[in-house]
């Protein structure tokens, strides 16, 4: 394959306000200018990229655990890549799969310490490295044991629970011994948590009877592993047991609002002795191994399933699948293809 | 001194729905019924009444640590008081110094599992234990020390600081090594917090600059000793370091209120994997000689100040008087002195 005389990327346009809005997002078309400079260096060709609820995040100007990335800086992103050309004293080897925050782009060259080679456990391939064994699982492993401190014979409740995080919580919940209660957004994602991920009942938060089914089914719960924020974390509020912990992973349905619905029922946290508490997966990056040795031992066994939401089409689908994520339109892990494996020749 | 033919309490008389209203509570005056019935009990009479911001939520009808005190029933308070007569196999002796739960009453029978027999460690007096080594000081230590979990040359800030709790923690706080910010109401409370307490700064948060004060003074927090909530809550958590701990121990500005205030800023748990955790000091009951020890040290040595605002009157101040805690009319440990320690024999 010869030297491509452009590749595309796609930078942060303007800051949406509520929703991502089209002109969010502009794609470029650059000349060719990717060239080896230092020797411990790789280019890497992007296969896929993951789409994450984090990114609404990222493009929002406050002060948070990364910085904002810049009006026409190429956006943030996870990848799954392969490495076409390794300077000379680059550790990594060309034809590796690697995985990195190379960000919305066809090719990158990054310095090795950015990139993370892939090297698939048994029973797991490169792609489950943007999901169970990546953020998404790893969020879901030291969020529920760490942060939620889930024991045996506790009652799990997971929001978001049909999302790439949520699906796992659900899943390592069980192993854990806990009775697990997933929230998702649909009959179809319910009935597939119920049946397929085998958790003890799902409910649906669209449902006119959520909150009496909440109470007939759950009653009161120990650890809420919350995705989604707003009512839904306030009516959990209300239904803590003594000592109860509420993880805050994520809060989808804030992230679009201008300003958050404020949590009215925290007052509960005095009486029942309980707390809520956030996290970012990066502090727990010297304990990565031992998550995704659990985590692939899980997938190799059949014991945890994924689930993959693929968006073929190019790096062009990604602003347009992005919102899929804050509307309820996944069904699990969103990934988009941005070149097909069987194109990419080993070195370039 | 003869039985008494008569004696007072002072029961709910209806829920109050914001403030505590003039019917909230009402004045019975009844035949005197103090008899003791089984072996193990005493005839206590009350000489001091506590005061305490939680008395807001006891005459809540809602699901909380204690269940609310009936319609007709005694108000719930901590009183300190003497025992006058002991049943034949109660183990506390008549003339002793007791704590306990008595209500707003002039005298009660209780079992003696019910009462605390006070013995002042050198340098302290037994109003002490309605204050320092009491709940406000427990509350105090546990909060700081287990829940907040405060480390030197950390910073620790302190809302309601010149309550009975928060100046406690402003002094342990010191004693600790932290550096110490007290958040109170008024110049002149300030100003104690700053020349008596000794705290490294005081601010006035009824003041215009209270929000540039802050941001100036103190910058970013690593322990947040939450008295008050509402507001300044919600500003104190977009001052948080990373790995902050809030407190939260109470919230009197939400006590009166129908509906509390949301908290709009609790997305920055997760950027900043912070915390926010309600504890009740009862929890900690196993380890209340360690902190009791500990406080009486601090009470001897004079590195901890007492200050109490004395209502004098008796038993039926004790309703009017409440309000104080609410629109900080009262400057030191709330409370009534509902009969005088050198007009109490020793034996009935």
């Amino acid at each position: 394959m010869p030297t491509p005389t452009h590749y595309k990327r796609i930078v942060l346009n303007e800051r949406p306000v509520g929703d991502f809005e089209p002109n969010t997002f502009r794609t470029e078309v650059v000349p060719w200018n990717l060239e080896i400079k230092n020797e411990d260096e790789v280019l890497v060709q992007i296969l896929w990229i993951s789409l994450d609820p984090a990114m609404r995040g990222y493009v929002r100007d406050t002060r948070s655990y990364l910085p904002p990335v810049k009006i026409g800086e190429v956006m943030r992103a996870q990848c799954l890549g392969v490495v076409l050309k390794a300077g000379l004293k680059s550790k990594v080897k060309a034809g590796s799969y690697v995985t990195g925050g190379f960000g919305w782009r066809e090719y990158a060259v990054v310095k090795d310490k950015h990139v993370d080679v892939v090297v698939p456990p048994p029973g797991t391939q490169p792609l489950d490295f943007l999901n169970t064994l990546g953020s998404s699982g790893l969020t879901a492993y030291f969020g529920l044991k760490d942060v939620g401190k889930i024991k045996p014979g506790e009652t799990l409740v997971v929001s978001g629970a049909a999302g790439s995080v949520g699906v796992i919580v659900c899943q390592l919940g069980k192993q854990l011994g806990a009775k697990v209660y997933a929230i998702a957004g649909s009959k179809e994602k319910c009935d597939w948590l119920e049946k397929e991920i085998g958790v003890d009942g799902a409910l649906n938060y669209k449902s006119p009877t959520f909150k009496q089914d909440f109470k007939k089914k759950i009653g009161y719960l120990d650890v809420f592993f919350d995705n989604v924020g707003g009512d839904i974390l306030d009516f959990a509020l209300a239904r803590l047991n003594k000592f109860a912990r509420v993880v805050l992973c994520g809060a989808i349905s804030q992230y679009n609002a201008a300003k958050p619905r404020g949590l009215q029922g925290y007052l509960a946290l005095i009486s029942q002795r309980a707390k809520i508490e956030g996290f970012i997966v990066f502090d727990y990056e010297d304990r990565y191994a031992e998550a995704i040795g659990e985590l692939s031992r899980g997938l190799g066994n059949g014991s945890i399933k994924r689930k993959f939401h693929i968006v073929e089409g190019g790096l062009e689908q990604a602003p347009k699948a992005l919102p899929l994520l804050f509307n309820g339109g996944n069904s699990g892990k969103l990934v988009v293809k941005v070149a097909d494996e069987a194109g990419v020749q080993s070195k370039l």
